[in-house]
């Protein structure tokens, strides 16, 4: 670590001093993205601070139902007056998305927490910690060390972010901190189970058809070692999807036994193929063969962007990949 | 409470004075009975007891990986010589299965661990605790205060036995202790994700052509509120399926954000029909409708078995449910 991080008194005693507070996540923002902009959000509102959250790309529907996310503003492209912008869960400073880099753009101050290793230590009080399964259990270290307010509404956005970056409590950067968590936030009278039925027993029908269309659709490669599935413009208008839908869906690709790295090559509405990989294997580092494309991500977790068309894009990747799968 | 639950000492002392032990769980083993048999088995052997680990249907091949699992019995007929009889996770003395009761009929004494509230405390001793979402819970709480040995075996087996049981920490009786658990299992050493890894992603494609099936046939009433699926023999037979690739399926009926109730119709190999039924609205008790027809369970997942023709078993069973499902 070239840069070390700041301390957590450093950051709070920025964040105590400032009026009005931009924060922001990560574009295209899944659960840590949203329940760590909010649960940070709403504690320093609960200190007392104006503050902005803000999201590039918009809530997904999935985690429209966390408390505050009727309050996170969209930005339309002006420039924010602040004191500070905080950037949270985001590996560079432009993936908290073009409109948001606008709008914290003048602030006299800035702050980026974060897990993701590459991270460049983009602003000027930086803490990264890539041994964290979540920017939530960073927060929630953060908040309860530094004696910021938090609530239930705080609680449960952290709840989320940790329990969707951790596939709730099953990856391997799970730690017994992030149990401990969970259990001091149970006893500060968190419905957790309330939660997890919100988190992952609500998918709409159409989902369940993206699923169906998805396992009729796979394709193996290299003994059953590599599967993928191209998702395309006409599938995402025939069964109406919307953002938040595939969360999720690349694990059942994961969970077959003989699987070592599942990709699902997404066609977007301006013809580039969004790539998405998984890795079961520490042999395969899914964010090195994405690196090659110029994305990133984490060993088993990975993405980048391709030009289409999808074919010739999961061609190309796929033969990259298929290198790395002994 | 008629009868009270006998203490973790005096359970302990009756443990501690026998020399050969039977150990058993319930038929159609899932991850609380098998874990929590090995668990305890392990456990008891390392104290320097002679322990006999019975599982009347064996073990399902999703959870041989577990250690132990080779050296579990699956009785024949004898009747077994034993100092104590344990069953675990047992709602009823005959739920052991015929040959595992057989096998410990004239065991000298016999403690029953368990957690459906339903249990009639059939045993000498006894300790029913509803409130743990597994009985694996309880086991490391008693292994824990009566100071039984525990190593990386045993805690795979309970971490196994409480992971499955609370749906990976996300049905609502997971409590604050269940967490605390698997923080202190991770502090022992326990490596929680490649157990996560080994039970939740390791699908053999029978099973994801199962869930293809399931997708493609579920069936539904009351407006999508009841979601249901008849799974013949015929389609076990053509996808080859076995023992322990339902498990987890009709979690994926219950998670369509419209469905209060879902319900797998399972066509036995004597023409019976398997009946396993969630709910996901307190006011929908599932445990009730099953024990109008001689089943039970708990409020929110329970079964119960009917007659054939499978249609017309559902039709019986979804009828009485309606009334149910406002």
């Amino acid at each position: 670590m070239s840069v070390p991080n700041n301390t957590f008194s450093e950051m709070a005693a920025v964040m105590r001093s400032a009026k009005r507070i931009g924060i922001a996540s990560h574009i295209r923002p899944d659960g840590d993205a949203i329940g760590s902009l909010l649960g940070l959000a709403l504690s320093l509102r609960l200190e007392g601070k104006q503050v902005i959250p803000l999201s590039n790309d918009g809530v997904p529907w999935n985690l429209a139902f966390l408390p505050g996310t009727d309050q996170i503003v969209k930005p339309a492209g002006d420039v924010l007056e602040l004191d500070l912008a905080i950037s949270v869960d985001t590996a560079s400073k432009e993936r908290v998305g073009p409109n948001s880099v606008i709008a914290m753009s003048a602030a006299k101050k800035s702050i980026n927490i974060d897990h993701h290793g590459s991270n460049p230590r983009y602003a000027d009080l930086n803490y990264i910690d890539s041994t964290a399964p979540a920017v939530g259990q960073i927060l929630y270290d953060f908040l309860s060390a530094e004696n910021f307010p938090m609530d239930d509404a705080v609680r449960q956005n952290l709840f989320a972010a940790i329990s969707t970056d951790t596939g709730s409590f099953q990856f391997p950067s799970t730690t017994a901190r992030t149990h401990q968590i969970a259990a001091e936030m149970i006893n500060a009278g968190l419905d957790t189970g309330a939660l997890a039925s919100k988190l992952y027993d609500q998918h709409p029908m159409r989902r369940v058809e993206l699923l169906r269309a998805m396992l009729n659709e796979m394709q193996f490669r290299k003994g059953q070692r590599i599967v993928s599935w191209n998702y395309t413009q006409a599938a995402k208008k025939q069964l109406n999807v919307q953002q938040g839908d595939t969360e999720g869906l690349i694990d059942h690709l994961r969970a077959i036994d003989t699987v070592v790295a599942a990709v699902i090559f997404e066609e977007q509405k301006d013809g580039n193929i969004r790539i998405s990989a998984r890795s079961k294997s520490d042999a395969v580092n899914v964010a090195e063969v994405c690196g090659r494309f110029g994305g990133g991500g984490h060993r088993l977790a990975a993405g980048a962007t391709l030009p289409g068309p999808i074919t010739a894009a999961a061609e190309t990747y796929l033969n990259e990949l298929e290198n790395e799968v002994g």
